[in-house]
């Protein structure tokens, strides 16, 4: 027997219609260069000529756009109007190395880049390896009082962004089909080409309503929402949709993503609401001393494990510790928060900080089991048994966009491998431990490097330690430590297995302690394991 | 382009896989007459058993379980184990008249029902003009001190709740089609049959969803939450699901609906959301001197306009106004809430009053419109023009299970008529004015017969006004009001006339004043326009 409901899609078009019809007079702000102040009613009639420009320039009916851009409201137009009338927003990130923009922009088959003129010069000398890329449309986030002249392109048509929306008629959004393509966001593995989420009009929908449920970001009418993580992250981890939704005003950073003018955004447009990277937070701490943000209701951060001295000092500064969340770019990215449940309201400060170190429970939506890797065999919530975590929801990506060979991401029975390795407690709050590839795995059992490290980075005299696995005849792979000596320091291996002897499981003790200078590092600073595992490739134990 | 989600389904027993996992501590109180203390973990174990029972009785894959129940912790496993195991919860109103409860058990094909012993003697009586409920399942809320016989059934089997519980198994749910029926519930219109709503999992899930938001209930964990409005009233308004989602306590007020009992046990339980109709919230205020109710965050009222002046008592006497929702059996049924919007939160206390008097503006999810009657034509939102209120949403309903010929719910292009006349604001604020045939149509013009009626009751002399359209030559409907004076007046037809040129357009002024001892009243004492009319059929103006 069916429901008699009706077939009403889900759908980025009915956000918009909604914000559209309700929240006219709410604001949105870019701070800059050039400072915009506007309303969602504006913002939602240059929306829908944006949808005319689309139409114009001859973009497919299901065409890839891209946008190489800040955060600014400019951008938030073309998060409604592409997925608006059909066509799939592709935010690519600034921060790529170019060879991987490259690869991004053509794997996806963007046919047009909108780019903000002050990273322009980023992408112009890309161009020409994109062939697919038909216009440039160039958003002048610099101003007038700002001409320097454009970079000479001559592979795509270049247009200004206002000259196009002054000259597009405005068109209405009714997209029909809620599982079709909104989005595209790459993530950077370690290893690997970078690899395609598309988000539906679906997963968006739902994951922007979710966001605003009172157990995880409470998002109103009532906010000021300030998305310092971009959006080409992860849709700013889903603030650009679900601020709209319900009316919350947004506060733009632009260009401008130094601690202080963030500071003094937050302070200007009276932020209630704050999103960002721990490196965010640690930037702007120091800058707190004395400054008093009465409206700020929650810090948000994600996108790698909150310190809990972070938190804290958070806490100490403004009365607000840091809400961790967790996710990925295939969750959308929410799929854990870590508020504080209410049985745990009345702990100890020290308890409540231990809690607040950890990923969080569950969202709506979202369905979570550890297993042991490489299996479907659920683990129990004991907060000591550890596996891999793994994902049901529908805001969790299925797979790929024509993946290379041999990458999935489902699991046998369709769960989501997510590659982290996590415990979680009785009542269902997530701590991460490790991820699945940096697991050594000894004698049939697992043993994480990433606790070996932390308990050797404690070691006063050591500065920095990788643990990576290397083979051995009998155990499969044993771990080896590399470890890097602070100055002056004369710590030997059998300190080093001293220190941990009292800390770990003894079948954790690595075989080896190998001093190096430095723990090679990605892009971005963090360890590079795979570069440490090609280094040491040849490494044998002395078994 | 498709994206690349899981297919997630969005079902009830998502819902309970959640609150088993999460919230297994959540305490579950049922006020009696005898009283329960649960929690949401022993609840689920007996749950997922009645999953069994249910199985065990042969009931069929989508075969419909009516229950005849108070709202209980036993009500609310039924909520989960019947949708849970395929089959459609049918909630049956123990306040309807006999003739109807048989009407709509047969209509629904009701295969077993499950019924409160304290409401055995009601139902007992109709079971033999149901031939198709083929068990009885008796909940025993009165207890072993209460052991009269129950009365004799020949034509069903009757069973012991607790005694098919102890002997079942356990049952896992898996519910693979989100748009499969998950409820049934009927709405008695004021003519014709009975009519029936049939919720599919999917609008269950996304209802609930939406209930949680910040900007419409924000449920949480923190919550506890008494939903006095009967679960057979569109699933208690949806808080029977929206509570167990997000893991909020809830206190079943049980048999006891006295103001005294609910009042007892919003400060036994510390309830912070409670959720009733006007006539309840007027019962309880003469209760709330010198009464502290420190938890309690929200009072939600809906099922008719909330008087301001009611809202206001509650506001003088508890620090809360009474938050006003709207919505009907057919949109599951939260359509729109009366919190107030960020913009108005400085208004003076009369304009908030005045606004809190409204329904409200839509929820995420619901689009909202309003037409001429009889068009798809819509009308402005200036808050003067005022049409049929129309509605699209996920879980609004398309159509009535098996409608009697010549019933409709659907406008031409698919919005759902709700027969409530309506204005908007520019902002989307609702302001109900009328039902649709309750308005007088007028030389092609719309005059709002509530307006008039709720004028002349605000004459001193007046106890009650009714006006209804009448057949007229040239007009094609006039106005005729008819009013019953207050004792010891001897207002006249002109003095009528006289009160109301003041305060209605001219062509409003009804043709005719005719004085009468009482309005018609229904069984639940509302103005019965139908018994008007019908009365005096054979009226004729005189033109």
């Amino acid at each position: 027997m069916r429901g008699l409901m009706q077939d009403y899609p889900l759908t980025v078009d009915s956000i918009f219609r909604r914000t559209e019809a309700h929240y006219a007079d709410r604001l949105l702000v870019s701070a800059g260069p050039v400072p915009i102040r506007t309303t969602y009613g504006a913002w939602a009639e240059r929306t829908r000529r944006l949808g005319g420009v689309l139409d114009t320039l001859g973009v497919s009916a299901d065409g890839r756009v891209g946008t190489f851009a800040w955060n600014s409201t400019r951008h938030l137009e073309l998060y409604f109007a592409v997925p608006g009338t059909g066509r799939v927003l592709h935010t690519l990130n600034i921060r790529l190395f170019p060879e991987q923009l490259t690869y991004i922009a053509n794997h996806a088959g963007d046919e047009v880049v909108f780019v903000d003129r002050s990273l322009l010069g980023l992408l112009a000398p890309l161009l020409p390896t994109m062939p697919g890329v038909h216009h440039v449309v160039v958003m002048d986030d610099l101003g007038p009082q700002n001409p320097a002249a454009l970079p000479e392109i001559t592979t795509a048509q270049v247009h200004d962004y206002e000259d196009l929306l002054a000259a597009a008629e405005p068109v209405d959004f009714h997209v029909t089909d809620e599982n079709q393509a909104a989005a595209m966001c790459y993530t950077s593995g370690t290893t690997g080409n970078p690899k395609g989420v598309v988000y539906s009009h679906r997963s968006t929908w739902l994951h922007s309503l979710t966001a605003t449920t009172a157990s995880v970001a409470g998002v109103t009418d009532a906010d000021v929402v300030l998305p310092i993580v971009p959006m080409f992250h992860a849709n700013a981890w889903g603030l650009a949709h679900a601020a709209p939704m319900v009316g919350a005003a947004i506060a733009f950073p632009g260009a401008d993503m130094s601690p202080a003018g963030l500071l003094r955004l937050m302070q200007a447009e009276h932020v209630t609401l704050a999103a960002g990277v721990p490196t965010i937070w640690q930037g702007v701490l120091p800058l707190l001393d004395g400054v008093d943000l009465p409206d700020l209701r929650m810090v948000l951060c994600g996108g790698s494990a909150v310190p809990q001295a972070l938190s804290e000092a958070y806490r100490r500064a403004t009365g607000l510790p840091i809400t961790q969340a967790w996710g990925m770019t295939e969750t959308h990215p929410i799929a854990t928060t870590g508020s504080i449940p209410a049985r745990n309201l009345d702990d100890g400060d020290d308890a409540l900080a231990r809690r607040r170190s950890r990923q969080g429970t569950a969202v709506p939506g979202v369905e979570l089991r550890i297993v042991e890797p490489g299996t479907t065999e659920a683990l129990p919530w004991d907060d000591e048994a550890s596996g891999e975590l793994q994902v049901r929801s529908p805001w969790a990506a299925s797979a790929y966009y024509n993946p290379d060979e041999g990458v999935t991401l489902a699991a046998e029975d369709g769960w989501m491998q997510t590659g982290d390795v996590a415990a979680i407690d009785s009542f269902g709050s997530v701590r991460l431990v490790d991820r699945t590839k940096d697991l050594v795995k000894s004698g049939g059992e697992w043993i994480s490097s990433v606790e070996l490290e932390n308990e050797i980075m404690a070691h006063p005299e050591v500065a920095e330690a990788a643990v990576i696995g290397v083979a051995h005849p009998k155990w499969d792979e044993r771990p080896v430590a590399f470890v890097v000596r602070k100055p002056g320091s004369e710590i030997t291996a059998e300190d080093v297995l001293e220190h941990l002897r009292t800390r770990v499981a003894k079948w954790w003790l690595p075989d080896a302690v190998e001093f190096i200078d430095e723990v090679p590092k990605t892009s971005v600073g963090k360890f590079s394991k795979k570069d440490l595992r090609l280094r040491y490739s040849d490494y044998r134990l002395d078994t």
